[in-house]
Order: C-alpha cells, then sequence, then structure tokens
C-alpha cells in the first residue's frame, strides 16, 4: 500500500484517478515522489483522504471526476494541483484561488497532436478514408467500385474557432494545403495574419469548414448551435478536437441526418464518455474516441512535464506550466 | 449510336473504356465533340473500328487497359491520345512516336488531391482514425476504452520517393506538420532544400515514413524491396500513392504480418483491381480504393483539361499538358 518504508522520505503527491498517464510517469520517472494511491486503498475515499492526506502538498489528477469543494475540504495543506489535460473545465478556480491553490496544467505538450488528429479528421470526412478502408475490408472486393466522389481540401476555407496554441497549429498545417484561413476568439490577435470575425455566425457564413480548437467555458458553451450550423451550410463540415459541449450536440445531429451540414469529425462528445448511437450509422461522420492526445511521444511529454511541475513545486521554484485562469 | 446527324459536323473523338471522368465531361462540356463510343455498339471492337474510326485523328482512354499495337494498327489517321490519368505506364511512347502520335495527359490535375490523400493515409496510419471510427462505431460503447496509444507525426523524418508534382505537394505539406523531409528521385533538384539521397536505401535508412508519389516504369518497378523495407525498419511507415508496382507487394505483406515494417497506408496495389485478403485482416494497415484523384473538383478539372487539350488540337494549338516521355 501507500505507506511503506523506503518512500516515506519522498516528497508526498496524493493521486486521484488515477490519470491515464500515470502508469507512463511512475515507470518512465521512478523514485521522484511518495505517491498516495487511495484506490489501492479499502477505504472510502472521504475516510482514505482524512486518514492520510492531512499534511498532503500536491495533488495529481485527470481531467474528469471534476475537482469538488468536498475532496478540497479533506485536503487542509494542499498548495498545488496537477493537472494532466490542456482543458481546465474540471477546476472552479475562483475556490482554488480563495484557498491559495496554484494550478499546473498540460500547457502545449498535447498541441502539435490535437492539431495533427484535427487535419486527420477533416481530410478523413472531406475524401472518406475511415469509409475507403471500410470498404476495401468488408466488401472484399476489386478496387475501382462504385465509391462516391469526395470533395477536395485543397483551397477550402477553413475557420478556426479559438486561435489559441492548438488552434495555430492547425492553421499552420492547412496553410500547407493552400487552405484559406479565418478565424473567430475573444479578440484579435495582432500579429496574425488570417482574417478575424468578431463572431463565430460571420465565421461560419464565410467558410466552408469549422474546427473547434478552443476551451469549454461558460461563454463557449453551446456556442457552435442550430443557427450556426445553419450558416456553415449543407455542404460544411464541423471538426471538434475541443470540447464537446461547445458544440449543441444534439442540434448537430439532428443537421448531420436532416443534411443541414456536410459531415463531421468528432473527437468529443458532450456526454463523455456517452457517445450518441446515432451518430454510428452515419457515413459522413468520422468518430475517434478521444484520442487527439494519446500518442506515446505526448504520454511521455505530459508524464515529464508533470514530473518537473511536481520536483519546480517541491524546490520553490516557478511552476513550469502554470495554469492562470 | 454514334453516328446521329447533328453531331456529325463536330470534331470526332473516338473514346475507349470509357474513363471514368467521361459522364462528366460528356454533361458538364455538352456539344464539343462527336464521340464514337465502341462500347455502346453490337460489333466487336476491332469491326468496329475498322468500320468507324479509319478517319479518328483523336482518342480519348482511362489509364487501363494498355494501348496496344494492334488497336492502333485500326486507327491509321490517329494524330493524338489524350489521356486522363497522371501516370502514362499504359502508353508504349516509343511505339507512339514512331507512328507520330502525340500524347496529353493529366498534367498537374490530380496532384493536390493525391498529396492531400497521401497526408490522411499517414495521419491515419500512425494515429489510427480508421480503426478508431470502427472501434466506437463497431462496438457501440462509452469512449476512453483500451485504444492503443499511437505514433506522433510532428517532427518524423519523411522520405519522398519521386519529387514531382505530387512529391512537392505531399513534402510542402508535411513541412506544415514540422516534419523533416528527404527526397530521393534520378537527380538532385536544384531548387529544393530538403536532403536528397542519391538512393532509395539511404533514403530508407535515415526516414522513418516512405512515400511513394513515382510513377511506375523499369527503373521505378519493385524500387521498394524487401531490403529496403528493412532498411526502414520496424516502426516504419509506408505510403503508397504512386502505382502499385513499385513495391514489391509480396515482400511487403510478409514485412507487415511478421512486424518487419510498422504500418502502412496504400491508394494503390500490385495486380489491381485486385487487393490481397491478407491487407485485410491487419491493423496496421489503411487501405484506400484507388481514389486518391476521386473527389468532384478534380473530376470536373481533368475533364476541362481534355476538353481544352481536344480543343487545342483541333484548333492547331498546343496541347496545354503533352507529356514528354
Amino acid at each position: 500500500m501507500a505507506m511503506e518504508g523506503e518512500s516515506k522520505e519522498l516528497p508526498e503527491v496524493l493521486v486521484l484517478g488515477p490519470p491515464w498517464v500515470f502508469s507512463t510517469l511512475e515507470s518512465q520517472f521512478p523514485n521522484k515522489f511518495h505517491y498516495l494511491k487511495p484506490w489501492l486503498s479499502q477505504l472510502p475515499l472521504h475516510q482514505f483522504l482524512t486518514s492520510y492526506a492531512q499534511s498532503t502538498q500536491a495533488l495529481l489528477i485527470p481531467v474528469s471526476p471534476p475537482l469538488n469543494s468536498p475532496i478540497l475540504d479533506c485536503l487542509p495543506s494542499l498548495k498545488l494541483v496537477v493537472t494532466v489535460s490542456a482543458g481546465v473545465e474540471h477546476l472552479n478556480f475562483a475556490e482554488l484561488r480563495g484557498r491559495g491553490i496554484a494550478v499546473a496544467y498540460a500547457g502545449n505538450v498535447f498541441s502539435e497532436d490535437v492539431a495533427d488528429m484535427a487535419v486527420g479528421l477533416l481530410i478523413d470526412v472531406l475524401r472518406k478514408v475511415s469509409a475507403g478502408d471500410r470498404f476495401v475490408k468488408q466488401r472484399l472486393q476489386p478496387i475501382k467500385p462504385d465509391f462516391p466522389l469526395r470533395s477536395k481540401l485543397s483551397g477550402k476555407q477553413i475557420g478556426i474557432v479559438g486561435l489559441g496554441k492548438i488552434g495555430s497549429e492547425v492553421a499552420k498545417r492547412l496553410e500547407g494545403f493552400g487552405c484559406r484561413i479565418s478565424y473567430n476568439s475573444r479578440t484579435k490577435k495582432p500579429l496574425v495574419s488570417y482574417s478575424y470575425y468578431s463572431n463565430v455566425h460571420e465565421l461560419a457564413t464565410n467558410c466552408e469548414v469549422l474546427i473547434i480548437c478552443c476551451g469549454l467555458t461558460e461563454e463557449t458553451h453551446h456556442m457552435i448551435n442550430r443557427e450556426v450550423m445553419l450558416e456553415l451550410g449543407k455542404d460544411g463540415v464541423i471538426i471538434n478536437i475541443g470540447r464537446g459541449a461547445v458544440i449543441d450536440e444534439k442540434e448537430m445531429i439532428r443537421c448531420l441526418i436532416e443534411g443541414e451540414i456536410g459531415g463531421a469529425g468528432l473527437d468529443v462528445f458532450e456526454f463523455e464518455p456517452e457517445i450518441p448511437k446515432q451518430l454510428f450509422t452515419l457515413d459522413n461522420v468520422v468518430l475517434s474516441p478521444h484520442t487527439a492526445v494519446t500518442t506515446h511521444e505526448s504520454f511521455v511529454g505530459i508524464a515529464k512535464l508533470a514530473v518537473e511541475n511536481l520536483e519546480a513545486f517541491f524546490s520553490n521554484k516557478p511552476l513550469l506550466s502554470p495554469y492562470v485562469a
């Protein structure tokens, strides 16, 4: 269990979840910390925390479930939360600030992988890569069949929703395809030459593809609603590698079924871990099980970053990837 | 049939095949030519040609079957062959030159679409886009499953085999992903900054991905043999959007099954229209039914180019996309 002798002198880190990446972290960076692992205990979580974590200063968590007040109430010494996600919608920053707790997050570790996946999903929706693979493998048949014509990517007008690090990486990649890039974000970026639209309606009206790269906040919740989808139009494509609830998922499904938008490539969903079954039968939809970040390289990268943030914290040095709300 | 009144005064074009794009060509550009359509006749082809095509100067053909001597012998007035493919392995240039017959081909019409597909196949193989879609849709299950970690594209060392128009378009796209580009071609390109390897063995040794962008000639037939694949190595990925027989397909299948290379994304196959069934069960292989060129945009583009080449020919103007062997 978590209390054995030799690791007692290492700095103590409470792990909840655990995050997917924790096994990578433990194996790649051994003997760095003494981990408290409540999931290995017979005790209920609350009792584990009040029994063993009263002096715990650092906490490592996944993106889900949300870090709530009852848990924080059990951790009176907590000073640092390290989350291994780029999205931070599971954290209440007002409360954490009030308790004097800092946050380190994934920063840009996943940005390239997520951007690669966004482009992969877009090519797949337009060019039917998955459908072609399925077609060949399932029908066991010679090629040059009645396979439908698809749509060209090069030259398309792409609308990036949220031009942060991930959105910028997506834009950089699609420039190489000769696409024309526009974007919507809270403010115009002074150093960026792409066309800026101050609201997502104008962006949708002027683009053939929307790529959702923003995080989930009160402002972005259901930002891509039925009206935006109708503005995007019947040949329009939506790619979502941000967060599911940025799109009104129920309306999106209706638009996809009724042909009011042309297709979608989705790595995230509004009510994860559930994916609406209505999406499974749609040929114009490519689904991905929230794997935009799951490469060997990014797992080693986030494990390293989490360790470095914890080491910085215990050495009273600045965090490497602090989240400033 | 092909001999009706009103179209008799239009320039005459013999169509063999017909090419896939012919219906687009006929519908998008009507009343340009009088087409001879032997497939609508009851006559055997040879008899049709000797009966109706003795004065035919222009011929429109698909990439398959090869244009052979017995057909050319039936067409004594032939001066132009228009093929709607970028590959020209179905044409015997020595014979055509000897008969004084010029060739117009697809030129660069397909280059962007083919390059887009090459990148789409590469992302799919590395990031398992098709497998993820299949996984979600077939298992009907919540996300975050036991889905395997994949490999990162950004930063990979990419070897382009054949840096013509398509290869250059592929390279341009992958630069946007932060990939490092090398290439092999008959000669070093003076204006290109990518690393040049004069033979494909050195290229394979120094790269993590090979993308086959060259045409099929005697020199390129089975250029990617077992030795090259072993040099590429067990994590190496092969993408083929060129021609199937550039790779020794039997050896590639063996390497894929035995884990001597890491994966493959294939739009073309050695013995088309057949695709080896052994490939169907391999999770590290993405298959595409020779659809790298099949977009609405490229079909309209090749139809337009074919018409423009024919118009130029009948007006004694230079061809728009002559093939110079």
